[in-house]
């Protein structure tokens, strides 16, 4: 937790804030400051800055907000579109997108989506809110991304991905493409990620129908988290 | 395990291979071949190719191999030097590291290394060998990369790490730095990355002494597992 990440709700009309949940925890245990100090804050969806510590005892922390005036990073140009994996590479993978500041994900059922997870707890609203505002916190941005999930792969490509698209280039990841990812740092990216074993053929069709682009990422395999974090580092990289 | 790795030594005069260890719980719980079914395999510091599943029985899978011309793909253009993490990511950062094409790794002490680290049983012989197998397996690639420990960082960085560094662009990946990181697809790097909380800066000014370049990777932090797949992912997609 890098930056303390507050709501504008929380905040009382002095400019400050007294908190007593998982943040105070935190800041309690692991930066154990002192009256005076100050500590890296966010407002969601609002920008950066600090508080000094105005209060302290055992059950809770008041931060009266000095400067917030730093702006968020920017987001990464990029939108994800990924077929559901795995809880537990469910988990790592939003997170990884929160951290490279990807802001729209989008995960997708696909012929090879075992029907299982969709059962995962971790896909509840509270779940991703407490994954998102971990990542948010520990990379240091305060704006929210939206996920949404799909549960119907057809409709999805004809309904909703066109809108999705719109002014991006749409790249759709596969091992057997020719094509090389050749990322710019001038261009917004829709990426588009298969399950382990891949789409399968009528998937691709249909996404290609739809204007999206091969790419391969080589001879080598990785798994799908290996994937996702290699594309949006690539991309996070050529645009720092 | 998409490719079945064999070493040498276990291959018979005539060209074939009898199977009853991890490797054939896995061919036939997962793969479940018929007698005649051909598999992707790969002999140890060799090459790729395939192989006929000859004979197969409750116990044992005999295979016969048919092709041995498939070459490695390239290695990637980066050798690693990672401050040691903990236990678990120690393992996902190695097998990311093998999985991307890294063929030589190197595991240092830093100030904010923890000492148990050191003790973890994952840094075992019998350990690393099964997480490089199983990394080499996934990605397709029989060249088994060099791992090594240094538990002093100066003797290390004085004695060691002009060998390593030779030859290549020694980039010292640190927050503060301001320069980015301008990867080409000419260039071959050495990697250096610190702990969690960073080098600290005698650390830094060490490395630089030694001739090693900051570079930033932008405004966002990461952990270190996920700064490792960011930066072999963006020279594994640059070199594509």
């Amino acid at each position: 937790m890098n930056t303390i990440l507050l709501h504008n709700s929380e905040i009382h009309d002095t400019n400050s804030v007294t908190l007593s949940d998982y943040r105070f925890h935190h800041i309690s245990s692991v930066i154990s400051p002192e009256i005076g100090d100050e500590l890296s804050i966010g407002i969601i969806n609002t920008s950066l800055g600090t508080a000094k510590v105005s209060a302290l005892s055992d059950t809770e922390i008041t931060l009266t907000i000095t400067n917030m005036e730093k702006a968020n990073p920017a987001p990464l140009p990029a939108k994800l579109i990924c077929a559901l994996p795995r809880p537990k590479m469910f988990r790592r993978i939003l997170h990884m997108a929160v951290v490279s500041g990807v802001k729209e994900v989008h995960f997708i059922k696909t012929w090879r989506v075992d029907k299982s997870y969709w059962s995962s707890p971790f896909l509840s609203d509270t779940s991703c809110k407490k994954i998102i505002l971990e990542a948010l916190s520990q990379t240091g941005d305060t704006t929210l991304p939206q996920i949404s999930f799909h549960k119907q792969f057809k409709p999805f490509v004809e309904d909703i991905l066109p809108t999705i698209i719109d002014k991006t280039m749409p790249i759709l990841f596969h091992p057997t493409s020719e094509k090389r990812f050749n990322c710019t740092d001038k261009e917004n990216y829709t990426l588009i990620i298969g399950p382990e074993g891949g789409f399968i053929p009528y998937e691709v069709e249909l996404l290609a129908e739809a204007g999206c682009q091969g790419a391969s990422m080589g001879p080598r395999i990785l798994q799908v988290e290996q994937a996702v974090s290699a594309i949006l580092g690539h991309i996070l990289l050529t645009i720092a």
